[in-house]
């Protein structure tokens, strides 16, 4: 579906519209998506899940996060025209998202996530202008990093302090009771809508299939991609005997889902090849969600979407001179005056 | 020792037969030589040690890992020429070797494995292009890395399951008394060959033989340094205090046993000054080693060939104009067809 | 101020005062500076903080391993122009000081000195030709690394052993009594002082002092910004409820104080711009010290200089015409003969 003619000329001419058109684009580029349609009911799906869940100043973050990174991005003189396309954008939400979810909200919390998001923007560049040598897209990863360590750091911060984030803990096997599961459809279809939405780090059903729509919006090919990466990622973690619980709660499948979006629909053309390489690469997605499940328990900090980065960098870099889509596409520029 | 003509021939035009070589050579390049017949007597020697060792499915997944990385790269239209000097085989056989012994065996590990061999293939093609940058060859880190996600990701899956893999505990100081042992020829003989076994996860004293007689059939240098590697590293480690138990195994010396070929013999031509400059490798690599060794307790994996992978790059990376010598050189290729 | 016309002159002729002079300017490039007279006061307030704290083999480990540093680029035909800018000097240096300060004093460990000291020059090497893809300086990664390696080690190796690193441990919460300080004068002076000192380890006010005169030598701007890179982080690390005994030791300053000089006076020509940019780069670093002293806990070895590495670097790498000053540029070169 295309944006409306009006609201396009809009964002030609007025600066205000402009920068909501960016915002908006900036949160349908999660799902590496180009359309402020998608990005408006993205965030109507995240701030449905985040009041559902009593975290509403989840949403509020995921905007101010938003909103700051573009505006860093200006102040660093970026170029216009990917801070237009919401690539300055995604990655700021994502922090702005995840830090009120897993720390305590509090003033000093809020200062943490303004100095996140703007570093944020920063990390942008510099892995952009790394990975810019292999041609892949940093996806993800800024958003990674960075929350990793401002949740890392807060472990040693008495006045910002955990909120939910799990007990530093030594790996252990996982009790073959806890990973029964019955294989119907009323224990798979909420998992892998949840799959869906814990991409936005939030368990809500609605917000899964509101998602599925967005992507619809702009592309049949990532809303079926995203629903096949769902139920291969939770087929294939029942099958191995993970935790029904992390299962259900759609911790298993929501970098799967954006592998498959991204591996079949977004930086290779859809064909049936191609389908089987997605499907190689999504159930690496899933054993790097386990790895990093274990490796990250002795520090009590969560996988993040870092399992859908690295696949995908995996399963991109064989593909020497592949040509990511305009819209990952990072310009060259001079953020600072240099001597 | 070359390989017989008629062999040559055959593998020219059968493609039976050359598909066959791919896979001996692919052995072979373990420890980096280019050689059927060294990987025929390797592959032997790795039959003698898992049966010896009552693992007999090590030996069976080495060969798995072996033909089903060969095929994906086939799958994946890697340029004929690197699969035929062996390189996409010996990540893939490694990880089809170390699944097995580390993982419990039952049905669904042959899965793990298969997915595992595949995605070694995938991890070559990301590793060797990002590497292509420096000039550098991967060596075998796309066997260490995705065997390390794939054991990680093993803590979390019930109807897979630890076998051998050490407790997740945090690291403390050796006993003093456990680090006692006698240098003598009674001690250091078996721990030397087994440091040569051990580049296959094998502490066996016939295959450390084997394998030296298979080195010197391609190349005496590349025997005489792994001779060399073995016996600096078992001196240094005992001069050090290192773990008696773990210097008998074998595991204080397979790593540098590597570094020592691929330094001393076919990345630099052999001189006295190379022999130095190897010498102080092998002897950082015996602490990277150790230091992997505490940085991963708490996370329950072993090193793997991460010291030798780690020390030789950073050894090699010095040199600028470095010349891979031909068998370790990746040509650019197209795995998929891009937008 | 500038070095004495005489001195400069005997650095030219004497091949004995052209090492001493490059010694000198190596320790002067701990803090990205390049001047004999900075690096002879450096040395002076090393020496003062090591005997103070009586722990004088950090003082001869950090010249030992300067020289060792040195002697091992020249027999590796390193160009004669970065060694004599000090640029081959300063990463081994701090080797040779870090290895005394946390491991216990005895022969071995001096071998163990010597063999890192050697190796931090090779890993400088290496890290230099990564780091050339993308015009940015390898600061004191090298030593970091390096020493990770070497500290991590030694718990493996009971004839070398612990000293003074802390007992491996599961990361906690601070507790919120442990983070109430006095934002006092008394409290804050000698912290921020050692923030400075801390950059070589050491703990103390004289030595702080010295510091900022030897940078004052070379450049107002690096002294103005390392005293301003200790202020904004103590009153950050206050701020955010750090724990009171670590600010007071200077712990939360030390790799802030170096990023304020490299981005704030060294990479960037001052001025408001940047000394925001500066400053949002110092918070950032503040942030990464308290997530590596969470995410280093469980394997015992402490942060060292790598905040203010990866800080740096990350608000290094968006300037992607960055013009490194000359001091900090490595020509290419032959380390040894290829095949």
């Amino acid at each position: 579906m295309d944006v409306p003619q009006s609201w396009r000329r809009a964002a030609e001419r007025r600066p205000l519209a402009r920068f909501v058109d960016a915002n908006l684009r900036g949160a349908s580029q999660v799902f590496l998506q180009n359309n402020p349609l998608t990005g408006l009911i993205i965030l109507v799906a995240v701030f449905w899940g985040a009041i559902a869940a009593r975290i509403p100043q989840a949403a509020v973050g995921a905007v101010v996060g938003l909103v700051v990174g573009n505006v860093t991005a200006v102040l660093l003189k970026v170029p216009d025209e990917p801070i237009r396309e919401g690539l300055f954008g995604f990655n700021p939400l994502l922090t702005g998202l995840a830090v009120p979810i897993f720390l305590r909200p509090n003033p000093i919390m809020w200062v943490y996530v303004v100095i996140g998001a703007a570093a944020t923007t920063v990390v942008t560049l510099a892995v952009s202008n790394v990975l810019k040598t292999w041609e892949v897209p940093p996806l993800t990863f800024p958003f990674v990093l960075t929350t990793w360590l401002l949740l890392l750091g807060a472990y040693q911060f008495a006045r910002i302090g955990n909120g939910r984030l799990g007990q530093p803990a030594l790996p252990h096997g996982v009790d073959p009771r806890a990973a029964q599961v019955h294989m119907t459809g009323a224990f798979l279809t909420p998992s892998m809508l949840k799959d869906v939405s814990e991409v936005f780090l939030l368990g809500n059903v609605v917000t899964g299939v509101l998602i599925l729509v967005a992507l619809a919006v702009n592309s049949l090919w990532a809303a079926g991609f995203a629903a096949a990466g769902a139920v291969v990622s939770t087929v294939l973690a029942v099958w191995f005997g993970a935790s029904g619980s992390a299962i259900a709660a759609g911790l298993y499948g929501f970098s799967a889902v954006l592998t498959a979006v991204a591996l079949g629909s977004v930086f290779y053309r859809p064909s049936w090849p191609i389908a089987l390489y997605a499907l190689l690469g999504v159930a690496f997605t899933v054993v790097i969600h386990a790895a990093l499940s274990t490796a990250l328990a002795p520090v009590g900090v969560p996988a993040l979407t870092a399992p859908f980065v690295f696949a995908t960098w995996l399963f991109l870099l064989p593909k020497r001179d592949l040509v990511p889509t305009s819209h990952h596409e990072l310009p060259e520029h001079d953020v600072l005056r240099a001597r």
